[in-house]
């Protein structure tokens, strides 16, 4: 067994058309209450949180017909839209793996939900998955 | 804040057209090396598993033209093909959420990778996100 990686899985986001349909689905799938609903406006999507024992599943809905999770969702439907890892230094990962030729939507991170630190890794880099960085604010 | 649900996000699975190239991309991503690479012929994949430090990412390349994961990628490219919760039992679990009237592809668990009992249920119940559910043999 090799070194784990010392990034966290943080969360799954999950693209859906209605919010509250959604969650009902989820929380009887999970067996738990959804929390941390919030509009993230820089994203144009409104945002909620369901806890597992380890990680998250975050379910986000568009607030507009031209946030990226609208185009997203018109393009292939509602499902897994990104993959969420929480790291220690944002700045420094975004910079690594800019150096080895990954292409970044974000070289420095912006402000997310819940007050954290988020950049996100472009699709072309990781197999066609979105993938988020994300870390607490010091 | 709730009470978590008692499910652990034990990985997510991504569909890769070539396991080699992935795991190389995702061996610098993580930091980490991979582990676990097996044939899983019930399901005509090849897997492989990184480490984060809560959870796993499973790479899946298809072993033939016919399988599920080689007609996922023709359909929509490669990408996050399902996310996986490990549940203790998996048979009650499965009987809930049929009772609940969720549309189940396994109704009983069959074998999956590393000795684990698996069962998927149709995205169809989840926003169109396919879902393992995985327990240990006891």
């Amino acid at each position: 067994m090799s070194i784990p990686s010392t990034w966290q899985l943080d969360h799954i986001g999950i693209a859906v058309s209605s919010l509250n349909t959604a969650l009902k689905q989820y929380e009887i799938l999970l067996g738990t209450q959804h929390y941390g609903r919030e509009h993230v406006h820089s994203q144009g999507v409104e945002v909620a949180f369901l806890d597992t024992s380890n990680a998250r599943i975050e379910l986000l809905a568009p607030l507009s017909l031209d946030s990226s999770v609208a185009k997203f969702i018109n393009k292939r439907g509602e499902g897994m839209h990104h993959t969420a890892f929480l790291v220690n230094d944002i700045q420094s990962e975004l910079d690594r793996l800019s150096a080895l030729g990954w292409d970044l939507i974000h070289r420095q991170p912006i402000s997310g939900a819940h007050g954290k630190w988020v950049a996100f890794l472009h699709p072309k880099s990781a197999h066609a998955v979105l993938i988020e960085l994300c870390a607490y604010k010091k």
